[in-house]
């Protein structure tokens, strides 16, 4: 006779079997599919997630679900049943929360709002995308309301995505990095050495970008007998086990950074899925424990590791060799300075390591006037002009370039943005807490090798999945909640020195 | 109030998606999945299938199906309705006569006779893998008893591929062969008439090999913009709907053939495919009728028009300019001749047009015997060699290259095999009809196009899916039943040009 919780990860593989599947048919519709294939997909992604949202939102498997939790009553906090029941707890009572009335009307908003948005950012015509996100502040307002919070609305949705996260504690910390990161760019700017980056807008044959991405993530510590990289328009990782995440990437012929430095970026999330424990496989704990400490493991990858100067010292030669009519004759200091160039811009994915953070505060407040009714969606673009002013000092030219550029906007999805920057921060404290436990890392870096650094990443971030929240696992992790202050101390060194300030 | 029908077709999209779901993981498994992605894959397709088989043999399927059959009573016979209705009672019947148990058994058997199987072949060792066939003569035995039959065993086993065929059709057709095709090919060696093909066993640049195939493909009037070319040990076509029908091909340096006509034969699968009736989408409609009808459309494209001396005064120019090193100051002729040189092999997939029945007749007469109880497994390596020596005058010096060279066998899947030469016998029933309605057929393939060749199939074959059984199919688009004569004019008209009788 099976025990309650046995029946109830019967139940969870299923589900989750049903889940993976569902990445696969995203990840070959981005990879494979031909175009003219969407119609069926659609139809296939529907029927599974029909399927998937019954089987895991039925009352049958709520009572199993309270079953096995009384059965378990008692377990540690940290074993994997105790943080699985706890999870799935979790994602059953958001799930109950939203009727499907709703569910279908936020599919159906964003269905049509996402052609609206394509259309506005090619026209530069806001004034025609305005009705549809009107509609999406409608519905963030409604689902905050249907999630439910204590102190501020914006909780309610930031929650989905930084488990447990609080936006007064969010805003706290993004003011710190307002208060040293503003004067840090305008010192910069001041001190007005000239950082030439013509090295990187060369021509690059895509075959040899291709070979040098590959041996670049294999460098860093993508396992690719694990993996596989797919060539896509907008790059992902995805994951279907442990021993299947994969990266993908665009190739840019005249620009290096977008495919070498993106591929290290997926690596880095890829690494964390294939980091989780294997005692968790096949549940919902399989994978990283939320967004933002998803972005931490691929903004180390593709900042820390991938930016830094020691890695190049060992992988300049190489990727020379790849490119010797482009690269011979320039140093690796060259190469150092061109792939850190920092300067304003209007583009949050072109956005430098430096300049990155201020892209998403913006989001962040304006989301938040934006929900809380204290900015009308129709005066946006006048509000996103002024506070790129304010925070990078330049006013985009449209608003192609300025309140249209993200696709995010087209669903109800606000709290997503500040998940990148908390990555930013994570990463860095994650990161000085490493080397400090373990001076190698840096050694190894230098030599541009990864292991004891990822090794770390295993033990202390990667291996524990989902079991913890994200406020947990950095405090365990580190022995401190988070901070913006192992950030500022990496990026105010390595910028002033770049910079010579 | 829907109707019954509408309700059964709601459940037969939703079953429908979830089969061509598993094909996407099958797809991606055999293209994109690393290796060690395997556990987790197995995992999720067998949590599909167990849904697709649980939602497609329940009770109430049943009794829906039997609700909507009542209610449409009378819909002509080759209306859409009554055709589906027809497919699903004939599935339903198969599936609810083979009990669980034995599913199982045959799975676990499948499984290890696999590994079993690929290591008595490395080592030329029948002995060891002889435990294992015997288990599966007897599956197939135990097969043949659950699903039943009126006058031979082996019209249980070959109806699940070829719909309605009989043993006893197939034998009469195969020994008509037999009897023409023997003399054809002593003439043939008796003549001695010399065909060099050292022009395709050269070396052909597999970037080059993989831009040809496109181009051979699309001329033919595979649609790339509803498909995809991917690259795979073992190639295969698939289709996810009419949209997305996918064909696999692998490039070997040193020989032009496999790869340029392995894809010319998937085409002709993917295009079958993709030929089926926008009405019949989401339904098992949606796909070719049989197996033989099916590998009918792969032959034709591969052999009748892929190996087809006017196709290739129109593409053998084209071909040069690809490889100029290795095709300048050769002939079309040189390489029409090369390309249908006739020799008896000991593989079948490497036979060519001519011997490749001689294979599959030789594996239809020892599964009847197997099956029948008339020759014991243990005896299976004389009685193979007998036969291929009757057939084809060669004696197979090791079982490797004999009867263990099939991946076949190491499935209860006897019936299979019978279906790839009989669908070269529709391919040229099919086509020779398709000439006398439209001589311009003719005209066009002289120039390399085959467009009119292709509407004819079109409108006789792939539109109908699966609506008709092959039979029916066959007399409607023919109006006779299947003959093995076009095929013997076809061939025999073809080889005594070539080796000039």
């Amino acid at each position: 006779m099976p025990t309650k919780y046995e029946t109830l990860l019967e139940k969870v593989y299923e589900i989750n079997d049903l889940g993976k599947t569902m990445a696969v048919l995203s990840w070959d519709r981005e990879v494979n599919m031909p175009a003219a294939g969407i119609t069926a997909r659609v139809q296939q992604m529907t029927t599974l997630s029909r399927l998937t949202h019954s089987m895991s939102t039925s009352d049958e498997f709520g009572e199993l679900l309270e079953a096995a939790a009384a059965e378990l009553n008692g377990a540690a906090y940290d074993s994997n049943e105790a943080s699985l029941i706890r999870h799935l707890q979790k994602s059953y009572e958001d799930a109950r929360k939203l009727p499907s009335e709703f569910v279908v009307r936020v599919s159906q908003v964003s269905g049509q709002a996402h052609g609206h948005w394509v259309k506005a950012r090619a026209e530069n015509d806001f004034a025609s995308y305005q009705p549809w996100l009107e509609k999406n502040v409608e519905l963030v307002q409604e689902m905050a309301e249907l999630y439910g919070y204590e102190d501020e609305k914006y909780d309610a949705l930031i929650d989905k995505y930084e488990r447990d996260m609080k936006t007064a504690e969010v805003r706290a910390i993004f003011n710190a990095v307002k208060a040293e990161l503003v004067p840090l760019r305008q010192a910069i700017e001041e001190r007005g050495t000239a950082v030439d980056d013509s090295l990187v807008h060369q021509h690059f044959e895509i075959d040899q970008q291709k070979k040098f991405a590959r041996y670049a993530a294999a460098a860093i510590g993508y396992d690719f007998s694990r993996g596989h990289l797919g060539t896509v328009v907008h790059p992902f990782a995805t994951s279907f086990s442990r021993d299947d995440a994969r990266i993908t990437t665009r190739w840019n012929p005249d620009f290096l950074n977008p495919a070498l430095f993106g591929t290290l970026h997926e690596s880095g999330h890829a690494m964390y899925e294939q980091g989780t424990h294997p005692d968790l496989a096949r549940t919902p704990l399989a994978r990283g424990t939320s967004l933002g400490i998803h972005e931490s493991q691929s903004r180390m990858m593709e900042n820390m590791v991938g930016r830094r100067r020691g890695f190049w010292q060992a992988h300049f030669p190489v990727l020379q060799a790849f490119f010797p009519k482009q690269l011979s004759g320039r140093t690796v200091d060259d190469f150092y300075r061109a792939i850190n160039k920092t300067h304003p811009s209007y583009i949050r994915v072109e956005a430098d390591e430096l300049t990155y953070n201020f892209h998403i505060i913006l989001r962040f407040e304006l989301e938040q006037a934006m929900l809380n009714g204290d900015l009308a969606v129709k005066d946006l673009p006048t509000a996103w002009n002024d506070k790129m002013n304010e925070l990078l000092g330049v006013t985009p030219p449209t608003d192609t370039e300025g309140c249209l550029q993200d696709v995010h906007w087209t669903r109800p999805g606000f709290g997503y943005f500040p998940t990148y920057a908390l990555g930013n921060l994570y990463a860095a404290q994650l990161f000085e807490t490493a080397v400090s436990q373990n001076p190698t890392i840096i050694d190894e870096l230098d030599r541009g090798q990864t292991t004891s650094l990822v090794a770390w990443m295993r033990e202390n971030v990667h291996q524990h999945g989902r079991k913890f929240t994200p406020r947990e696992l950095i405090q365990q992790a580190t022995g401190q909640p988070l901070s913006h202050e192992p950030f500022m101390r990496y990026v105010t060194e390595k910028f002033s020195d770049i910079y010579g300030l």
